[in-house]
């Protein structure tokens, strides 16, 4: 999954990840009009959402997908989350969700099928919401996670581990010094080479990944060095505050490693610009492209 | 919250919170005879907490419904994960919801009004997963957590913050010594004592309490000393291997202090011991009760 996800940037030279956090509030009033109940409102939000990958499939690789956003609305929030997944996997990208589930070995393990595996009912064996990567918190350690890395290798999917994540407070626990001369988020970060070891795929990357946010630069250089077979998933650009030049470092010499997620700002792109919102959406989306390749400079795929 | 929560603990003598974790498999044979998609699931899973409900609402003051078991089975699964939580409220128990969710500021803010809050649609203010309390995961930090503690503050509700997890590999990230001496855990309950001061109730508990598995009485004894104002959650009684002796040390000199979440012991108990799941169930938790007031004695609504 990683080796594809890896190629498909390198072959549309874009490390951009569309964050469809999508807000009922964020859609124009037109969508919103007439709508007073969580169907409704779901209804709405999977239409949205279905042109916004219209309007960008052709230029990014992927998609991440902010659960939180549809559990607002329900078990019908949670109906246009799936049909959003499926909608993003049947335009041919990739799809991940950003759930940030994390739990004790057993209860890891109902995440990992809920969201990368299947669900055992009678003799059938069927999918909750299809991903090919999801995000997980790793506060719980090992037996919280390779429930999930055990789904990566059984079916070819990827995660994605909170090390150093894009809000301001995440330094309260993520940068605390321990008396072996660490922070806190290195020590995740080595947990995550670890957990990875048995998945490095063809370019030297794992399906082991790491959340560092493009907002903690300082931080992003630091984990790059040190963390060789892991590839970041990268929040924070746009609306958060980071430009490209800030993330330039979250990228190995070939211009990989990274993945760079911008929600807000290409979903809302429309009340800045203008026009329609899904061709807002892909003018936002061409400028980003435009903004990252400048810094990062040419992708290849060599390990 | 927290006081009629102490309020409730008190009148029944009983800090038993009984863990609606119910995996499809749990379901007596003749429960899942022909089913063979998420829906069925779904509804058999509904009856059979209902039926769980019925039998222990008049002996225990809250059940804990952990939704990982719910995502498994998809948007169906969210329906039975809704319908749990009202039935439950319905027969006048308290509802945590244990999610374990995290995010950032704005996201964070999604969840706490999935759970606790409510979610805006046109003009209408609707609840999604309405629950009591919920389970969150710190790992980034205040303006993580804030965005719940609002909704605690603004609707009468609580949270249960991961310090010290019931897995064995908790340790791994928890345990870490800062160089202050201090662990990782307690750094995260000096944190939760930090975020729960606003919401100090008339027993000397906060509205933010924390998760202390019952496995680690270490841990447990240092954590009861140190945070004064706050309430535990504690699973890792029954199948994960702690015993009362072990948890005694959670709870304070007038006997409360915390709630004890027993899952599988109670929901399986019909596997040991015979005869229909909602009986042996009802005397799971009747042999819980003593087992817990033996070691606790006497629980007293003092401050």
């Amino acid at each position: 999954m990683i080796d594809q996800l890896i190629e498909k940037i390198v072959e549309m030279q874009n490390p951009t990840c569309v964050g469809l956090d999508t807000s009922f509030d964020y859609l124009p009033e037109d969508m919103r009009a007439g709508v007073s109940d969580f169907e409704g409102a779901a209804n709405a939000i999977a239409a949205f959402n279905r042109a916004i990958v219209d309007a960008v499939c052709d230029l990014v690789p992927a998609v991440k997908v902010q659960i939180a956003y549809y559990e607002g609305y329900g078990e019908a929030g949670l109906r246009a989350f799936r049909e959003t997944l499926l909608y993003a996997k049947s335009k041919g990208l990739f799809v991940i969700a950003d759930a940030k589930r994390n739990d004790i070995g057993s209860t890891a393990s109902c995440y990992a099928k809920a969201f990368l595996g299947t669900s055992s009912v009678g003799g059938a064996s069927l999918e909750a919401f299809p991903s090919d990567m999801v995000t997980v918190n790793g506060y719980l350690g090992s037996d919280g996670v390779l429930p999930f890395v055990e789904e990566c290798e059984r079916r070819d999917k990827g995660i994605f581990v909170l090390v150093k994540t894009s809000n301001p407070s995440g330094d309260e626990i993520q940068n605390v010094v321990l008396t072996n001369g660490r922070t806190l988020y290195e020590h995740m970060g080595a947990l995550v080479e670890k957990w990875g070891e048995s998945t490095v795929g063809k370019y030297g990357y794992s399906a082991v990944g790491a959340v560092v946010g493009a907002t903690k630069p300082e931080e992003a250089r630091r984990l790059r060095a040190e963390l060789k077979h892991t590839f970041f998933l990268i929040p924070g650009y746009g609306a958060q505050g980071a430009n490209a030049a800030m993330l330039r470092c979250c990228f190995d010499e070939n211009g990989i490693g990274g993945i760079v997620n911008n929600s807000r700002g290409i979903l809302c792109a429309y009340k800045k610009r203008g026009g329609h919102f899904a061709e807002a959406a892909r003018a936002a989306v061409i400028e980003m492209q435009r903004d990252l390749a400048q810094t990062i400079g040419e992708m290849r795929c060599a390990k």
